[in-house]
């Protein structure tokens, strides 16, 4: 038995901000109390980690990363080990990757090979949902007992026809099964079919740097596929979650819905937050670096987006994160802008980015760990284990310092991609100490983790259904 | 030069309610006079039509019917000659067909083929919007020439997969043709790829009357196809107009497009006005009576659809006439609901059913005439010609006898069809005197027409973009 | 007998432009008829006006004038004869001026007095409405009996605390009285209240410029009444109309009301359409030329009031003409603008405004005839008399050209005030004749008219009520 | 240093559920573990309190009592000594009551009456808001020495003309003031000049009992103030509370000033949620029992609020707590319901109807915490020494017991009223053990407090500002 102290910090959680030391035994929180009370703590205890003047919050949830993942030929460059190391330096201990049902095979198979990807090897503790992109009635016949295993999250795609592209029908039954299993249904909420004639129409007029990436994914076709994801969820009295919501249109489908009190959900992620369609004008094909989807906005759209993170609007701050180096990878796409993989890197700047929005007034430090931890840990089944700090949650917990400052760089982070999407951006606040159940793994500059330390987690339903 | 006076009405128009005699010289209207100077027109008149105490409106311009149309596996009952007439009897002077261009055929043949069916067999005037089935590169090319010939309105279908159905990518490129030549995209809105897993899960489940029918065309379904619509609308910059909208939820996306500005209009007919989805439940299979797509909704969407007529969110009144007789078109889906042929009857009774809505007290008589009339008119880009009594238009007009009463049925009607939707029914108001083109084809229960008096009509864009 | 030929134009009506002829006997339209027919009236007729190339269009009604009026110490400097006559130049042959019941007076003492003002004076037909500046009991007595002699509209203010301002209560009980006998509640919405604390705190803090008066006078504060009188409007189930319409947020409140399908209609004034609150901040005091309420707004609005006059959110384009000569009425506010007299001249450029704005593409010319002329007719139930060219409607019409410039200018406009609001402003379309019940009273640059051809206008109640 | 321990039950916060124990000492929570390391605590402590199958929860806050409150001649019944037993009885360990400002007196007179009746004489912590009746310069200028002391919000009546009534002006400047010192301002939003008018209408006309009361009270002229309120918060850049939202109309424009990201917040009561305007007509007077203002509402209004206490639209539950009693009380309005005193009991009853909200699956059991306890400590600055349990907040703790089953009555409860708005009603869940700072004040079925257990709070402002 190991008796940990974290000592003289200030708690927050996303209700309390509260000066009390924490008392980690083994891998669990088994109490927190008034430093007074605390101390007592002190003689049995086998470490103890100063938080003075620092703060002590639940380690990240990142519920949307893509690990290895195959798109248009090549693979995302981060492992499950590079990937995982990266996001605890972040502050972010546990992630959920995406497995895909590949078209003509079982939701099975695909979940089994990601499981053999991600087994041994990260460094913090993972869950996966499952993109399915071949639904008929053998697939859908699967779900429940995938539920029953702990993958209780499905999602589908409205973009990307011929690769992972569900029609609506589709998208309506898989829908309907997750409504009686208690899945919740994801979806990546654009119009491909319309965007691809945009894209066929820009190629065949010699309109292919990637700055069109940008034009033809308008963001009415991002409304509208969000619209019409929640009319077929009302039609199947489904929950839903709609991914990296990127367009004020889209945004205000959402708000609407949840407005009439519907189980609608919306995530955006920080590169929507801190960057803007301009990127994918850089010259000599740096644009590409900024090539994901939904795609980047004009400015305007940030501050929508924050108004909806303080509203609830928008539920969950993820990362989408999808590292393609750009060499050679994001360099595919040369003269064609339709064929640079589409993704960025951000596993590790996610709970760095959303304290800068604190430092900006976006939003209060409570919303913060709510937004990066406790949210997603409720929303995705893993809360009280994981998403808070309270007697017999699972020890994820990071010491911040909220003064310090950090220049990100690709010379100095540590996903394995070779430029950094905000390369020479100051921010204040870093990450000091890293606990994963219990365990310091990231500890003032030095990894003090190892792959395979990490443990699948089976995870519930949705803890926000009403 | 054949003089004619029409003596001593009310004439009513869009905006006018006037005491005033009408003078036709051969086809056209030559004046409009007050009574006192319109007696001086007595002595050199051929003849006089007395219409004291009636109403003078000109002829009512269906924008919506289809006549001998194939649809699975049969054809509508009624021919150009028989639905023309039908059409004249009840104060219509003036269809808009549409015609069909077939999967693999060019949109020129479906046209030459609808030709030939009307060419010398209508008793009245006639237009064609072309519904496309199969949008590609020489087709969309197609469509400038159309425009140019007067077929300015092209229909597309959000339903239907498999026979009619286009995806968004085909819309959008024939809304962006639409776009550059001026032409106005019509669009059957209801998710067709949704409908059809309800379709399939409700047979499945043996769940096989024409109950059904109405149950699996969700509101939510066409409210989505509309929003859908109205947003690819917006990317292509392009007006449009929604045929049959029935659903409340529906009519609340138009309405919202049309706050905002936008060249997006609506339509509904008179089955969505008076009948409600209760229809479908009548026993031996009589719901198949009322078997149409968009269906009939609940009682309560009546009261919106009137509120939209009142607010201009719906600025049209057609009747998609489409028959099919009982025995043994509709016998075709005994068993299995899908298969009952979607539409009613209708040509001849639309005027009649809107001054039912005058007496109803739901619109006054000026929106009566607008909607049946002056707006279908401007619509279609057949304003002054046809849609009003003024100098210089056809003198196609109705001499209504406000106070008649009848009873609408199958024994009495002129469609070529064994049923009436509204068998039994007594309306208020009657028309007593239609001319077309100046002559007189139905005169107080006798018809004076013939086949082939009815001209086909070039048509101009639409008159209300801005 | 009198018979006037106006032969050759292009007669434009709210839903029509025909090329007819216009067949004038004595003080009526007699006659439409196409030009062939017109030809023979050429040689009955005692005069021929030639119309070719020229709009023939109905005289304007202006809805919302204050001839004489009282108003902190001084009178609007034009009289009833006067203001007529700069009405007839500017093609408007009809005027609704608001008489005023002061408080402690009967109401039937306030119309006395303008009756008296304006008898024997006007160069063009007149109605009243009626301030109510003291509602009780008795005064709300006498209301169905001035219904009864044709003034049909009542006015209310909810800015101007001790001067017209009513509260809500009173408000309520007038909104109740109307709703009994047909009449038509007109508001003046700002929150008086409010504005005048952000008076008294601009003063006190030594802000004393005409930039204030656009400062404190808040578009929220106009929304915020507009939308008070619409809730009253619907607790007390009466029809309302809003005056002078500025402020965005004003208008969709009102948009809001009407997609309801609300008895509530907005007007605005060429004033909100063409300036912006840019002119208070002019040297010299010279802004004071533009203090008027509600205030002139920011740029932005504009767009959005030509979208509500395009959808009907906004009805009608009055002028609210209320001129102050600069000096040395408008200089009564040197030092505290809350002393400026409120309103600006415009009685004279109404049509020729909204010409321009046809002009620009903003509106068609159908809705230029129509929100100048045909809806106010029909609003104050003055139509078919008024508003139209039809048989039997008083023959007020305006020849209008289309191609003619003329550039506005106090050295030119006939109304009786030291400054133009639009000096120097180039407009595109000039009245060339105008006919007051079938008299030339306008005849290229020449006046014709006399004062006291003006008759006092009995008015039906409003013809939009549904 | 007194050590008591809760044992063995669930704790509940606003956002954990969790097994633990907790561990107080002396007047404040020391420390939360799990329950293995709970057991360490046992042998030190003075008392043990058995949790086992309990809830374990922060005491409520009730932000919106009128203890001994004069109100048409009368008092409210209970004294701050009665009303706050009560509270505790229901698990209320803190309350904010309402001291008023006088018409012609000063804000501090007004406090400190309100000090003199509380001081020595609560069973439970209590704050203050000050009602303002009386706004003017120096009656502002002391609003900020009050938030200095603690009295950190300020409420303002636009009903009851002539009594609490203030005026636009007067709200609005009182919203500036509170814009620089921090204070919330809290507003009764309903039009009591209109109402006051259909007061005096039913009155004149013989409707006397107190259905009138819901007739008069219309839900738009709540609508209309609420809207009101917020447009005048917008021009202040104030934060506005809007007390017992009872009309759906009403909380629909609270939700549109949220999605804007507005500091606008909505209270509702339980009154709201459980009992409709039916009961106003209960025979024998007895309707007078249930008149309070805002009224009860039809049923169809609670579905609306219980989803704006989902969506977070509606952030309190308050209880409006004003009783009076029925004999001689209430009947002060026989033959004249505008006289009846309004308002209601509950201060007891707000804990459990939440709970029983719970058992009905209206909300889940942490938002029933947070609404009844969480939020309105944050909301009026008391958190996080009240609204939750965490180290270093006050023991303010709450064992309940969800299984048991209690029935309301006037013969059981502790309110000093002599009857009961839910007599005979059953609800499932009861308050077993209450501490407050520590000491347990009720305990299974016993009072063991005391009059002058309770402190004033002194308040920060409110923590939801953004």
């Amino acid at each position: 038995m190991t008796r940990t102290v974290i000592r003289g910090g200030l708690v927050i959680t996303a209700t309390e901000e509260v000066e009390a030391d924490v008392l980690v035994i083994d891998e669990q929180v088994a109490a927190l109390a008034t430093p007074e009370l605390g101390e007592q703590w002190l003689t049995d205890a086998d470490a103890v980690l100063d938080a003075s003047g620092q703060y002590v919050i639940p380690g990240g949830v990142d519920g949307h990363t893509h690990m290895e993942m195959p798109f248009g030929g090549t693979f995302s460059s981060d492992t499950f080990e590079t990937g995982t190391r990266a996001a605890a330096w972040g502050g972010t201990t546990t992630i959920i990757d995406f497995a895909i049902q590949s078209i003509g095979r079982s939701a099975r198979e695909g979940l089994d090979t990601w499981h053999a990807k991600a087994d041994g090897r990260c460094a913090v503790d993972y869950g996966f949902h499952l993109i399915l992109s071949d639904v008929h009635d053998a697939s859908l016949r699967e779900l429940d007992g995938l539920v029953a295993e702990g993958v209780t999250s499905f999602k589908m795609f409205m973009a990307y026809p011929g690769v992972f592209y569900s029609d609506d029908g589709r998208i309506l039954r898989a829908m309907q099964q997750a409504a009686g299993n208690g899945a919740l249904t994801m979806l990546h909420a654009e119009n491909g079919i319309a965007i691809d004639v945009l894209v066929q129409q820009a190629l065949a007029a010699g309109r292919t740097d990637p700055r069109q990436h940008g034009a033809v994914r308008h963001p009415l076709l991002e409304a509208e596929a969000t619209h019409r994801a929640i009319q077929l969820a009302r039609v199947a009295d489904a929950p839903i979650y709609v991914v990296h919501v990127s367009a004020t249109e889209a945004l205000a489908e959402i708000a609407r819905a949840r407005d009439a009190g519907l189980n609608v959900f919306g995530e955006t992620c920080p590169q929507y937050l801190f960057l803007t369609v301009d990127e994918l004008a850089r010259p000599d094909f740096e644009g590409a670096k900024f090539v994901c989807s939904t795609p980047l906005r004009p400015e305007e759209h940030q501050r929508e987006l924050w108004r909806g993170l303080r509203t609830n609007d928008l539920s969950v701050v993820s990362t989408d994160h999808c590292p393609f180096c750009f060499t050679p990878q994001k360099e595919l796409g040369l003269g064609d802008f339709s064929k640079i993989p589409n993704g960025m890197p951000g596993v590790e700047h996610r709970v760095d980015l959303l304290h800068q929005g604190v430092v900006d007034g976006r939003i209060g430090r409570r919303r913060w760990v709510e937004l990066a931890s406790t949210t997603p840990a409720r929303m995705f089944g893993l809360h009280p284990r994981k998403g808070t700090i309270a007697p017999g949650s699972d020890a994820d917990i990071v010491i911040y310092d909220p003064h310090a400052e950090q220049v990100l760089s690709a010379e100095t982070h540590h996903m394995n991609v070779d430029y950094s999407a905000y390369e020479g951006k100051t921010i204040t606040g870093r990450v000091r100490t890293v606990l994963s159940r219990g365990q310091v793994i990231v500890d003032d500059g030095h990894y003090r983790g190892r792959a395979g330390h990490g443990r699948f987690l089976p995870r519930d339903t949705c803890q926000y259904l009403t």
